[in-house]
């Protein structure tokens, strides 16, 4: 039986990554095969595609540039890491994918890549493969910000491409996470992300178990 | 005025490269500006695609995926040395461009990206834009691969991901350009690239007066 594909979503500093390791735990657990990816960076020519995107000055790339090359990267991971090892019935969970381009490059971005323009990308590097659930953790942009500058201080590649950008960027980033739950309920879920780990991750094994009937 | 965009197009080892560097000094001693340019790799990011696309393993990104790296190098040229230039009324000459992608992932690789999804990617980048000219330097594969060789083994890095494909990806290559030419004679021009370097700048230097008056 072809494996669930489930999709972690939200801006910076929502937690994604570490509820993202808590619920792969808890799967394995279960006794389900997980595997764990992210975009960008997935593969190991993700990897210099992720470094492109993440580090540097804001503007090296114009929004189109930047669409090609998350979608070159998602190519990647589907066709290397998310694809075959659904086909072998093991789960996936993707920190970030498709939704995080929209939110970025239409809503953050102030609509400066057309929402066809994604869509159409989108169709050619996935067709009419989608996640089977996705979890948005929403937050407000302010508190997200300060615990992803907090992170990078212990990091040594800063991946702050994104956070230097203006709280407004940040703001338009949240809406259209919530619009693009709010367009496809039966795919994707809010919740609160400004919580305590344990009680985050305990709503989404939740979702989790009711949505994909464990 | 706006200047005028030239590509000169071809296999390996056809000698575009060359003769770029042979016409510009001709169009400069004509008091025309020139900006020589190149896909992949003519911005800094671009010049990580290209290592990216040209080196290593031929099997490390599948069509979709290369064809989307492409073009994403292709939209930093325009719009950082292309577009701007043009704009200057400075003539830009460029060492490949969309018929390449056309030819490689199309022709070279027996249609595993269809035509559509590059025509596709095409508008998404440049929209209406396109060449004023196009010299597409035509040269039998056997002979291009051997000058390719030749010339990689004087350089530190290889750039042979694609000459380490099969000699019919090079037959398909050739028809692709020239089934391009065909289809769009009033932008196209064939030279024959298996003479010497002073006849074939003397052929470039003739059509590149007829075509764009100089």
């Amino acid at each position: 039986m072809r494996g669930k594909f489930i999709t972690l979503e939200g801006g910076e500093g929502c937690g994604k990554s570490t509820q993202l390791k808590l619920l792969a735990d808890y799967l394995q657990n279960k006794g389900i095969e997980i595997v764990q990816t992210k975009e960008p960076g997935s593969t190991p020519e993700g990897k210099i595609l992720r470094e492109l995107l993440v580090t540097g000055d804001k503007d090296k790339f114009d929004a189109i540039s930047e669409c090609l090359l998350y979608y070159a990267d998602r190519r990647c991971n589907l066709t290397k890491v998310v694809w075959p090892a659904l086909e072998q019935g093991k789960w996936v969970i993707s920190d970030r994918y498709a939704d995080s381009t929209e939110a970025y490059q239409y809503y953050g971005y102030d609509k400066r890549v057309p929402l066809e323009t994604l869509q159409n990308l989108y169709q050619i590097v996935a067709g009419d493969f989608k996640p089977d659930l996705t979890i948005i953790l929403d937050i407000e942009p302010e508190t997200g910000m300060r615990r992803s500058f907090a992170k990078a201080a212990t990091m040594a590649v800063k991946e702050l491409r994104f956070e230097s950008r203006q709280l407004e960027f940040h703001h338009n980033l949240r809406r259209g996470f919530l619009e693009i739950a709010e367009r496809e309920p039966e795919r994707c879920v809010v919740l609160n992300a400004d919580a305590d780990i344990e009680t985050i991750h305990q709503k989404i094994v939740e979702i989790v178990e009711q949505r994909l009937e464990i």
